[in-house]
Order: C-alpha cells, then sequence, then structure tokens
C-alpha cells in the first residue's frame, strides 16, 4: 500500500539540514497537489451528480476517521457560515464521535459496528449524498458506513489515495488521488491529507457554485455574523447595485443581512417584491437579473 | 486586503462549465502551495526556534479562529497518534471554544476578552510555543492571543496570509503566504486555508524530525493503537532491525506497543537494558544505534 511505504529518497530525512528536509516536504505537497489533475474529470462527475440528487432537502453526509474524518469535518464546518447551506443539510458520520474532533480515539477505526449504527441512525434516502474519505481506502470504519449507506440508496463518493482499494470499488463515484509514498511514512496528514482537504473543497465549492450559492465571484448566500463577514456583505451590495457603501450598508440592514434581498433593496424595488421575485428565480441572481431585464425592457 | 478581494478573472466562475470551474479552483490550489517556496527560510526558522524552546516540557499551542482555528486543530490533533506527543503538551485555543469546531459561532473571532482569557488560563511560560493562524492577519481574537502570549515570554509564530498585517507585526516569528485573492472573494477555506495546512504540517513534522520522533523515514514514536497502525509498526521493526515479521511482532509484544524499545529487543537486547540505552540516547535511534555500534566496536 502506496501510503504506507518507506521511500528510499527521503530515510535520512531526519538527518538532513532542517532546511533541506522542509524543501522536500514542500515539493511533495506540490507533487500531492498536481495529483488530483488526474481525478478531475471524476470530481466533475461526482459534484454534478450530488448537485441533482441533493435538491431542496437532500443532506451531505462527511465520513471519515482519524485524520481523514477530521479534513471531512473540517469541510462540511464551512458550508454554513460561507454559503449558508443549511445547519441541518450537513451531517458527520466520524470514528468515535464528536469526541474524536480532538483527541485521537483507540481502535475506533476499526468498529464497523458503529459505522453501521451510525449512518442507519441518519435515516439516509437518495437525495442524500454521502462522501466518505480514507487515505489508505480500506478503513473499516469508512468502508462499512459508505457501503451502508449505498444500501440506503445514498449517492456515495469514495475518496481514497491508494488504488485497487475497497472504498473505491463500493463507491458509486470512486475518486482517487494517487498521493504515493509519504515523506515520513504512513503519515498520510501530509500529502494525502493535503489532496483530501482540496479534492472535498472542490466539491462542496462545486455544488455551490451549481446552486447559485455564488454570484460574480462573491458568496452572496453568506451570513454576516461577525464584524469582518459584515464589511464583505456591504461590500458585495455595493459592488453588485453598483451603489456608494453608505447606501449598501443601508439595504443591508433593511433586508436583515441577506445580501440577495439587499442588493434588490438598494436597487429600488420593495421588500415585499423582492422576496418575491428571488423566489421566483430559485435564488440566483443571475436568473433574477435576467428577468428584471425582460421585464423593464 | 487581497484575500477578500473580487478576481475579475473569475468573476463568471458561477457561470462556466463545471469541468472549468474545477480546473481553474485546482490552479488556485497548485499556486497556493508554490507561494509557500518564498516563506521556507522562515517557516525553518520558526521550527528550529520552536524546537530549542519546547525542551522536554514546553507546550505547542495552536490560536486561531473559523477556518483558520480548525486548520490549527486539524495539525495539533495529529501529533499525538503519529508522534506520541504527550497529550498535555498541545493545547487549542480556538475562537468560540470547543463548540466551534463543528458550528461556527457568531461574533466569537471579535471576542478579544475570551482570546486574553484563554490564554492567561494556559499559564504560558518561555519554554511554550504559540503558533496563531489567521488567513486575514487581522483576526481580532487572534491578534489579541498573539500578543497577550509574547507579553507571557511564549515564543510567538504568526502565520497570516496578507502582506503588512497586525498578526504578522506581533509575531516574533512572521509566516507570510501570500496567496492572494481566492476564486470565491473571501472563500479563504480554499487557497488559504491549503496553504496554512500545509505550513502548519511543516512546522510541526520539522519539530518532530528535529527531536528525533523519525527514524529513517518512519515515526519511530508512534502508538500502534488500532489494526492498520499495529501492522504498520510491526513492519517497522522488521525493517530497521532487519528481522522476520513473526521475530518483529513478538518483540512489539514484549515492548508493549514501543517501536524503539521492540527495535532493541528483536536485536537481542535485554528489556532493562534497552530501556537504559533508549533513555541515554534521548530517545533518538540513529543516536542509540552510533553509542552500539561503539560499544561493539
Amino acid at each position: 500500500m502506496a501510503t504506507e511505504d518507506v521511500d528510499p529518497r527521503f530515510a535520512d530525512l531526519d538527518a538532513w539540514p532542517l532546511a533541506s528536509a522542509m524543501e522536500a516536504m514542500w515539493e511533495g505537497q506540490l507533487a500531492a497537489i498536481a495529483a488530483i489533475g488526474h481525478a478531475l474529470p471524476a470530481i466533475t462527475a461526482a459534484t454534478e451528480a450530488a448537485k441533482t440528487a441533493l435538491g431542496d432537502h437532500g443532506r451531505l453526509v462527511y465520513v471519515g476517521a482519524g485524520t481523514s474524518g477530521r479534513v471531512a469535518v473540517q469541510d462540511g464546518a464551512e458550508l454554513t457560515p460561507t454559503f449558508a447551506w443549511p445547519r441541518e443539510r450537513v451531517r458527520f458520520i466520524v470514528a468515535g464521535g464528536d469526541s474524536a474532533f480532538v483527541t485521537s480515539i483507540e481502535g475506533a477505526e476499526d468498529d464497523i459496528d458503529d459505522a453501521v449504527a451510525q449512518i442507519n441512525a441518519a435515516r439516509l434516502t437518495p437525495h442524500d449524498v454521502v462522501i466518505a474519505v480514507a487515505a489508505s481506502g480500506t478503513t473499516p470504519f469508512t468502508v462499512a458506513a459508505l457501503q451502508q449507506a449505498g444500501s440506503c440508496g445514498a449517492v456515495t463518493v469514495g475518496v481514497a489515495n491508494n488504488p485497487g482499494t475497497v472504498l473505491l470499488a463500493s463507491a458509486k463515484f470512486p475518486i482517487l488521488i494517487e498521493t504515493g509514498r509519504e515523506l515520513i511514512a504512513g503519515s498520510t496528514r501530509m500529502k494525502a491529507g493535503t489532496a483530501q482537504k482540496v479534492v472535498l473543497n472542490l466539491i462542496s465549492s462545486g455544488i455551490m457554485l451549481r446552486l447559485g450559492r455564488v454570484y460574480r465571484g462573491m458568496m452572496v448566500n453568506m451570513q454576516p455574523t461577525n464584524a469582518k463577514l459584515k464589511r464583505r456583505a456591504e461590500a458585495m451590495v455595493a459592488q453588485i447595485a453598483e451603489r456608494d457603501p453608505l447606501h449598501a450598508a443601508r439595504a443591508l440592514e433593511q433586508a436583515e443581512g441577506n445580501v440577495k434581498t439587499a442588493v434588490l433593496l438598494a436597487l429600488g424595488v420593495s421588500r415585499a417584491e423582492a422576496e418575491t421575485i428571488l423566489k421566483d428565480g430559485d435564488g440566483n441572481l443571475r436568473r433574477v437579473f435576467a428577468e428584471l431585464a425582460r421585464d423593464r425592457g
């Protein structure tokens, strides 16, 4: 199994000057990202299928153990603050449960019964998308969870860093990222972990792009829950509506922090009308503007 | 602030075919890793200083909010399972506290008082190393924590993705990774987040390399807490001691899972003697083998 093998090139890594070791580890990271290139078609296909399955109520379910579990949680936890993805539409199924985020739980990744129980408790449907991540591709918890999810009819995406492994064979959408040997054998938090993070970011960002939660490079669904995000939201409203910052800030306040509504308010649409228009346009600003242009044209 | 700016190149990202958007996002990730190249000397200097300060009892303290906080926790949580870094020697100071790992806490990243209180509760000394991470370089929680840690005498490392920012100005070891504009403005989980993960991996792996916790590319301090790790530990003992797998497995069992002790047992050293030799050699197998060769030579 490549991710577990010792690479003879780096047998003396611990004896090298630190600057040389750093350079070698950095180059390994570049190679890990480069390895994703081959998988872009598979990543795109999984993302399209996920977007279609999710509809208005489906959930994104992330599965993993150890490092892979933490990478998965990291990706899923961002979706609510950055894209306003409803909290109840993301779920984490992690070996050892919530406490495993901070401390590692002995033996949890071998616990098949727990995997099946956690999947059953989630009551999956064909609208749910399960993304299971394991560097080895063989982690018993993760494989069992993905297989059980598949038998519940959920869309299954498997992300692994070793070819020919059971996680990939069991997934409807297998994504293999061949990051190869780690500079420190088995330290899959390094190359494999970086590649996993990037693949999950691509999938979830791609889903949000396709769902209209990004407009002209801006996260128009984000929630201004702190000072920085409030400034960001005001800047978006100002830029999209082509209004001055003060006008934009006032519109955002009237819209109670909803950027898309605020854009329409700043353009002189009434609040009630704005909400109807957005609902008709499925929250997609490109569609809404096309509609408005037609009405006024 | 570059990480918040809209990049005109990607204004139509949401209207592009998904495969094109994926390619663009992937190239952005490559660029993010490439940007780390400039910072390798700063990363190396911070790592050397951290290793020296830590000694036998110092702690690694990770600080962050939101995405950056999760990236920081991810790195620190790996150290115990992969390098047997003592659990009490890693600490997390995260905006919003432990619950922020999975869900985002409104306004937590602006809470300066909480940052100072959490740092004070940690009772830092000059042996402690504080690594504070913020994509913007201006997050109030993170800046306040780093400054307070500095005034307690701790070694401070600041990692940020925007130049000329207060986090970098306040850190003894500033590490700037200029990842520039995100493809989706302000979505710093993407390029900035990947770069942060890699930088933290380099620093902590570098520290462990310099502390003798890696030998010939193998994590000789790891703890075999599950089936995969037990197989990995047995393979290490077999390879280092040049013994057959069965012999190695028996030695590992006798050594109660300690790889370094098992290697010496497999080589015919008694358990008591093995423990003395390892203690004298500061747990560094290169030093231990040099010593053994001298004794027998």
